[in-house]
């Protein structure tokens, strides 16, 4: 008997999960259209204009003229090229393989797809917003996954250190963000997993900042960096200080990756993602430092940058072996700056695995 | 009297198409998802977790702790920053001034944010899922997005210049990409509009190939690329050939690029969008590649790379001076290769303005 590729055993438990009877609501059938859920089950890679319909345990992707030969190369299941809007061409098939209880993803379609499709249904059958049934299948990475994660890890350290390397003062944050794009994709990336962010002195109290044009003076530098390595991203958060850190910066930086290691220390199969955060939480509060830490301890990533499960206050999700999360504590000071220590970490069975391997040691330039 | 911020202006159309009595169905107030929708209303340049609430012609835009500096920077219209997750901030605002008919975005929101918000809300309000109030706004740029486009237009063109330069023998689609994206960067974008496209010999026959790090041959190569610049973003689509062409693909370039041409040559204000695809088909037909055409002859383009009107067989909105639209005819063909030419374009009183400075003169290198 010849193994099942990947995507076929993907698509084997996504039907166990959809036919589970247990599942609430029951469901006959499940129209996928997240595009990191079609691309999970079938390995099409083309960002719009497709969808998943499964049913039976049976799979059909849809999509338009311009992705045909693409998707003859990448999809081992059954595909149709419709010609006007997708959603008609699913339409059709259902006129012929009537359902009774047809699964939408309420997290992804919009309300006006969900509409188009509902107003032309055949009466009999009932839709089902649910959510969450291949998110739950990609929480925890298979071999492949990670193997593709570490490579985005790798290459995106890589990126960094040919970076630093051209840090000197006069480089604008865009510079440095045009230069870590640049090493990124040479070294294998796709793209960056998200806009680079490298904010100096007061902007890296924005923790989501866009690189600006003026040259950098003496004084910290955030940057948050992302690769996508044939799908899959990295996440990392380093800061660099130019010029000789004055000592608050040097005491709220020790504050930021003593909580950063001790979250990473409590990283295990089993314990919940809010006592994770917890541990951030309290170690910031020794440091008087809680009420500037404005997000959470981390998430999930893969296929996107951000996954399920959240570290959160209120996640009670338990950590398993292969889940694949950030970890990265910051603090935020208007007027002052913001520091930030971020890598992408593996769940294993013993406890964690830190992927990513650039020193977090205090950089001076 | 003082002159409105262009988004406090862009906020007085929008009330008024929103309070307009002839819209179906009559709307109290609206919220906004759309990120561009968000952006083009508020100035708020925060990717994620954003709302806009618009009612009794008045603003707030939601966002989460994360962009409360930026928010307080950019924005000009009233920033509420929810600390637990948006949708309940929006809901409480309801709690204390019922309406009687809110309006949504069915082309953003979706089924599940939807239900969230149903859910919770005071029971007298109808939801009405509603579309185009705001893109309808977007349709014909301003001054200032023009010039935007305008810039990244140019930056694009010079990007390109670039790459021509370091393309020789040797070099792999990855490295054109690279250098591509490296170069706009470094004169002033965001990012890439989209994942740029450098496609070599027969993967020119997929319109939405992805680099890849083979050798490129003698041959043809197709690149598509563009820039965002202050979130405007620009297109262009480009062939070149390594070596001396042959007589079929300068047959089929110049066929394109008749047809891209004649289909320029019939932009102008109060022509419909499927008149101009029109004449595409017809100059395609003639030489017998109007099959190889699988896609349709433009779109507009502005703070998102897609947007209306579409410039296909059905779409019976007429131009009017001010959109910005491109024109990329492009013939495709299993096993060969493909070509596309493509020109941002700007409608104008008397016609258009081809924005795009690169040359279409065949490129042998």
């Amino acid at each position: 008997m010849r193994a099942l590729s990947i995507h076929a055993e993907r698509r084997r438990r996504a039907a166990l999960s959809i036919a589970d009877p247990k599942s609430e609501p029951p469901l006959d059938c499940l129209m996928i259209v997240g595009h990191e859920n079609v691309r999970y089950l079938s390995g099409f890679t083309g960002s719009n204009s497709a969808m998943l319909l499964f049913a039976d345990g049976r799979a059909i992707l849809y999509t338009d003229p311009r992705y045909k030969i693409q998707a003859a190369q990448q999809v081992d299941c059954k595909v149709k090229v419709a010609k006007g809007p997708i959603i008609k061409a699913v339409l059709r098939d259902f006129d012929r393989s009537m359902k009774t209880a047809i699964g939408i993803e309420k997290d992804h379609l919009t309300v006006g797809l969900l509409k188009d499709f509902t107003d032309k249904l055949p009466t009999r059958a009932t839709v089902e917003p649910v959510s969450g049934h291949i998110e739950k299948l990609r929480l925890v990475k298979d071999e492949g996954e990670v193997a593709l994660i570490r490579q985005s890890v790798d290459l995106n350290s890589a990126a960094f250190d040919a970076a630093l390397k051209r840090m000197k003062p006069g480089i604008t944050e865009s510079d440095i963000a045009a230069e870590i794009d640049y090493r990124s994709r040479r070294l294998g990336a796709e793209r960056p997993a998200f806009d680079t962010i490298v904010a100096a002195a007061e902007r890296a109290a924005l923790p989501h900042a866009r690189p600006g044009n003026a040259k950098i003076g003496p004084g910290m530098v955030l940057i948050d960096m992302g690769a996508f390595r044939e799908g899959y991203s990295s996440y990392m958060t380093r800061m660099v200080h130019f010029g000789k850190a004055p000592a608050k910066y040097k005491q709220a930086y020790k504050a930021v990756l003593e909580a950063q290691l001790a979250a990473i220390h409590a990283v295990k199969p089993g314990i919940r993602a809010k006592a994770v955060d917890a541990v951030t939480r309290e170690t910031l509060t020794k440091h008087n430092l809680e009420k500037e830490f404005v997000h959470s301890t981390g998430h999930g990533l893969g296929l996107e940058i951000h996954e399920a499960p959240r570290l959160g206050r209120k996640e009670k999700t338990r950590l398993e072996a292969g889940m694949v999360i950030t970890i990265e504590p910051g603090i935020y000071i208007e007027g002052w700056g913001g520091i930030r220590i971020e890598d992408t970490v593996l769940v294993t069975e013993n406890g964690c695995e830190v992927l990513t391997p650039t020193s977090k040691e205090l950089i001076e330039l």
